[in-house]
C-alpha cells in the first residue's frame, strides 16, 4: 500500500507582476512560483517532484502530456484570468475530476477554473491595506493543519478577504480568517469534484511576502500530501449498461432509438 | 412575515420528442411542460403562477425580464442539450446565484446549467428498460417529502440512472434509488449556489408516463415551494471596502494600482 | 398544503440568574423566557402560540405532554445545566428525533440536550468584557436570514465565543462573527437529528440586553418557522422486515435466533 | 513529515456469540477480533501494531491506558451493547474526541459509544436472510477505496440493512448498498467529532463470513490508516481567554462573577 514515487507537482503561475512591477520583483524576484517550487522542496524533499509553468508559455506550460503527468497542480494568477485559454480550462477540469488534485492560492479565487470548478461567482468584499489576519483552525484533525501548534497563526499584514464569499458550502472548513479592518473569510476550504481534491488557500499576494512565511508554506504541502490522488478509478462518462447485473421485467419501450445520454 | 404574492414559477422544456415522437406525444400531447404546469396549479393552487418557456421560442422564451420574474424554475431537457444558447446559460446561472430557486429533472442531469453550476460531469449509468424503481427517504424531516407517508415509493417502471453520478457531494440527500436491475441512485439531491437553491430530482422520463404519478407530482410541488427565494440580499459582486470597518494599521504598499480584482 | 395551525412553541429558561442577581433581573425582569415569548408574539402573531418552562417546574416544566404538544422549542441555560434531570434529556432528545425543533441560544452549547445530540464537548475560547461582536451572513438565500439587509449586522457589547468550538460540522453554516478582541465564531449553525431540526444562534447573555435587539429577535423568529416540523414521517425504530419486498434466494443461516436488534 | 512509528490499533470485540453458538464459533474460531487481527497485519505489515479487548476483561481491555495508546480503535458488539459501562464509553468518546480514530463495524451502529458520537438513534431496518448486497461507491477519490477496481463489489450472502438509517448527515458519503430483497442503505460513512474521525462500515456479520472477504479487509485496512490521529492539537476544554489577542472597550459588567462555564 505503500509507494516510493515522488508526487509530481505542477505550479502554475501567470507570472505577470513579477515582471513589470518593482515592488513585486523585489519580493518574488524568480516568480511566486518559484518561491513556492523551492518551499515544497524544502518542506517534502524527495516525496515531491516539482515542475513549474507559466502563462505565457505555449499551452501556458500545461499541454496535455504535462497535466497527464501532473498529480497535484497549484495554481496563482491575479490579473491576467481572462488570458487563460478556455480550452485548457476545460483540460484542468478534467484532469480534476479524473483525480488531479488542485490548490487555488489566494487571487486564484477568480481564476476561470477555480470558478469552473465552484459553479459560483467566487467574488468577496477586499481591502488593499497591510492590515493583520489571524486564521483560527476551526478542523483540528484535518491533515492540512499537521505540524501547526497553536488554536491559529497570524500574518501581520496581508491584503484582507472578506465574507460573503461567493462559494458552495465547503466540505471542510479548515480555517476562518479575522482581519483587524472587521471582517471574517472561510480562509482553507476542501471540495470534492469527481475523483478529484481541491484545496482553496486564502493567504497570499504578490505585493506581501507571504509565500516566504513558514506556516503558510507548511499549510501548503500538507495540502499537497492531502489532495494527492487517492482511491479507486473515476468513473465519469456516460455508460449505458446492458445486460443489468440482476435479471429484471422488461416494460415495453416504444421507440428504444430516442435515448442518447451525454 | 407572510406574503399573498404567489410564487412565479417557469417551466422550461426543450419540447422535441413530444412533437416527433408518437411514443411521447402519446403520453404528454401538449408537452412535458404543460402536464408539469397543471400539476402544479393542482397541487398549489393560487400560491403559484405558472408559465411555460421552450427551446424554440426567441431566446429559448426566457429572455431577462422573464428571468427577473421567475422564483423558481423547473428544467427538462433531454436530446437537445448542445442547443441551448451559452448565454441564456449565464443568464439563467447568474438569476439562480441571485436567489432565483432551480430544479433540475432527470435527463436535465446533462444540461448545459446543471453542469455549470455542479462544476462537474454529471454523467452516470443508465438504462433503458422499464425496471422498477424504489425511492428511499434518506431526510425524513425535510419539507420535500412532505406528505410522503412511507418509508420509500415506487415508479413500476422506468428508465435507470446508477451511481457512481459524477456531482459534488449533495448538501442534502433526499432520495437514494433502488433498481431492481441492481443498481442504487442519489436521486433527490439539494444544492446551494449563491442566495440560490437547487434541487435534482431523478423520476421522469419522456416514454413513461412519470410526471402523471401524484407522488412525484407531490415532491416536485414540495420542492417548488423550497427552492423560492428567502433570506437575505445577495452580495455577490468583487467589492473594495474603503474606509475598513475598524481603525487599521495601514502596512505600506508599492504600488496600490495593481490590485483590481475579478 | 397550508395549514392555520399556530406553532407551538415552548420557551426553556432554567430562570436562575434573573432571580439571585440584581444585574440581570435589571435586564430581565420576568425572565430571559418572557423577553423571548414577546418577541416571539410581537414577530410571529397568530402563527404562534408559545408557552415557557423553567427549571424549577415539575419535570422541569417539560413533562410528556407537553413535549408532545412542542413543535419548537427555545433553549436557554447558563449555570445550572448540571441540575437538568438526564430523564428529561432522554425525553427532550427523543422528541427532536421525531421532528421537533430546537433552537440553543447561546450558554446552551453547554446543555445536556445540546451536547447530547451533538456527541462533542461544544467547549470554546470565551471573555466577558462587552466587546464588538459583528455577525456576517455566509448562507445568504437562507431562511433564517430572512428580512436582514446588510452583509452583517453588530451588537455592540457581548461576551466573547472564539473558536475552536467543539461541535461536529454544521451542515449549514449561517453566521461567522468577528470579535473586536481578535477571535471568530460559527455563531449561526444548523443541524438535523432524525426528523428533527436544530439552529444553534450565539448571540445572548444575561448581562448584556441581547435579547432585547430587533436583528436578534428576527433571527430567532426566523429559525423558529424553519424549526417547525416538516416532511415525512420518522422512522427510527429497529424494525424486522420479513416477507422482503422483492423475492431472493436465502442463505441458510445456522441459528437465527441470535439476531436481536437496538 | 513522514514517521516510521506504527500506527497502534485496538480491536474491540464483545466476543460472546464465537463462544456461545457452533454456528459462530465454525467461521471464526478465535473470535471476529482475531480474524480482523490477521487481516490489519497481513494488509499493513509493519505500518501496524494490532491489540484486541473483549468485553470480559477488566474495564473491557480498553482501561485509560491502553487508550491513550491506541491511535484507531475497531468496534465490534452486537448482543451486549447494554453491558459496556457507561464510564467506558465516556473514556473512548474523550479520546476520540482528542484523535483517535473510531471504525465502528455492522451491528455497532446501535452500540453505545457510536450511539453517543452521532447524537441520535442510530437504528435501521433489517432482515437476517443471507441475501445479496453490492457496495456501490459513491466518493471514488476517497483513501478508504484505495485498491477497488470496479464501481461496486458484492457480498453474496449478507445480513440487511435498509434506510431510514438514523444518523446524522455523514460528511462523506463513500459506499450505497443495493440489496436483492429491496432496500438500500448508506453503508460507508465518514464523521469528525473533535479532533477524530470516524468510520461506520456496514458489512459484517457473526453468521456469514464477511471478514474472511479480502474487499471487505481492504477496505477496513484504508479505514485504519484514513482514521490516524492527524492535524494540530485538540483545543477543547472550556476556556477563559483574559488579556484579549487585541486591544478592546470594555462594557461595564454588572457582576462577572455571574459567568463559569461548562
Amino acid at each position: 500500500m505503500t509507494t516510493s514515487q515522488p508526487l509530481r507537482v505542477t505550479i502554475w503561475n501567470e507570472f505577470v507582476h513579477e515582471r513589470n512591477k518593482d515592488a513585486v520583483k523585489a519580493i518574488y524576484p524568480d516568480g511566486i512560483h518559484a518561491t513556492l517550487a523551492q518551499a515544497l522542496v524544502r518542506q517534502l524533499g524527495e516525496q515531491v517532484q516539482v515542475r513549474t509553468a507559466t502563462l505565457d508559455e505555449p499551452q501556458h506550460g500545461i499541454p496535455d502530456d504535462v497535466l497527464a503527468a501532473t498529480d497535484v497542480m497549484l495554481w496563482w494568477g491575479h490579473s491576467a484570468h481572462d488570458q487563460v485559454a478556455d480550452e485548457r480550462v476545460d483540460a484542468v477540469q478534467r484532469r480534476v475530476l479524473e483525480g488531479m488534485g488542485l490548490i487555488a492560492l489566494h487571487s486564484a479565487h477568480a481564476s476561470k477554473i477555480f470558478r469552473r470548478l465552484m459553479g459560483t461567482g467566487c467574488m468577496l468584499r477586499w481591502r488593499e491595506a497591510g492590515e493583520k489576519e489571524r486564521l483560527w483552525i476551526t478542523a483540528p484533525g484535518h491533515p492540512i493543519t499537521e505540524g501547526l501548534e497553536g488554536e491559529f497563526f497570524e500574518l501581520p499584514a496581508t491584503e484582507m478577504y472578506g465574507e460573503f464569499f461567493d462559494i458552495p458550502s465547503p466540505e471542510e472548513l479548515i480555517f476562518i480568517s479575522w482581519f483587524s479592518g472587521g471582517e471574517v473569510f472561510r480562509s482553507g476550504c476542501t471540495f470534492r469534484r469527481g475523483r478529484g481534491k481541491i484545496f482553496y488557500f486564502r493567504p497570499g499576494h504578490e505585493t506581501f511576502p507571504i509565500y516566504h512565511d513558514a506556516t503558510v508554506q507548511r499549510v501548503i504541502a500538507n495540502a499537497v500530501r492531502w489532495a494527492a490522488p487517492s482511491g479507486s478509478p473515476y468513473f465519469g462518462q456516460s455508460r449505458n449498461i446492458e445486460p443489468p447485473l440482476e435479471p429484471i421485467q422488461r416494460t415495453h419501450l416504444a421507440d428504444p432509438s430516442l435515448h442518447r445520454h451525454g
